[in-house]
């Protein structure tokens, strides 16, 4: 779901969800990460209707997620390969197989992370860069960035009034 | 944007938008985890039709991510708090945050991530719990876990063969 309205947000979130916050978009997204390519791939793994996977890649595309490649010349094929853009988006799908792991699979792991290096099983968590904490939310919080604008100080002030009304 | 397809998938990634893959329900989320709770303020901050807010709010309660309570009687008015399932899916938040900034906010950043302890803006950044790697695409892979079934093991046998026949 697109919706006008979050197309201008000031939000990091509301804009990547403009991007990517679709089923479809953000399962080729996966499957692309994890090394498929190719139009029927895509089809077979996520038993997708051919003209939306079409618009669901193109519009990928269009976003500098997928670079569209021509694998075969006679006669002419695409693969579909992800950007440094979407490599950097993995972070976003790890931290949903963690959660998805843990609160949506009662049974147990369907999948699960591992660590090329060692071949550990790693369990995913957020920590600051510099600061080395894990990020949860009894430690973090959002913050006006130096581009904030009306939408996020209105946010912020409602924020603040209804902490002051302690409504 | 929900599809039956994605209901009954092993994939914690497919289970995960099932619940939340959708603008409005992860963009309610966000208002609610940084502390708005009302009906008129998820309204007023989303700029979303009553109808398809409440729409979205009975889903989110339904699937355990937040929980409705009387905050007054005479009329009897509701809040909506988010469960501690709700809660864990701030880091999903956090990760969006990080790249959408990053990719989608060329201006600089409009929110950032504060850590509550220090003060400190904070770049968020996946690491093994255990192994204290940073997880990016170049040193994680997605492997089968203890519970993977069909669905699972046929996309990585698919995924082995096209590497053995490196199309």
């Amino acid at each position: 779901m697109r919706s006008a309205q979050t197309t201008a947000s000031e939000c990091p979130v509301a804009r990547s969800l403009d991007e990517v916050g679709d089923t479809w978009r953000m399962l080729i997204l996966r499957d692309a990460l994890v090394g498929f390519r190719r139009f029927d791939e895509f089809e077979q793994n996520l038993g997708i209707a051919p003209n939306i996977l079409a618009q669901r890649l193109g519009a990928l595309v269009r976003d500098g997620l997928l670079e569209k490649r021509p694998y075969q010349q006679r006669p002419v094929r695409y693969e579909y390969v992800p950007t440094p853009k979407a490599r950097e988006f993995a972070v976003v799908l790890a931290a949903l197989v963690a959660w998805g792991t843990r609160w949506l699979s009662p049974e147990g792991a369907h999948v699960t992370l591992v660590d090329v290096t060692s071949g550990e099983t790693v369990t995913p968590v957020i920590r600051g860069r510099d600061t080395g904490r894990e990020c949860e939310l009894h430690n973090m919080k959002f913050a006006p960035g130096p581009q904030a604008g009306a939408e996020i100080l209105g946010r912020v002030e409602r924020l603040r009034l209804r902490r002051t009304k302690q409504i």
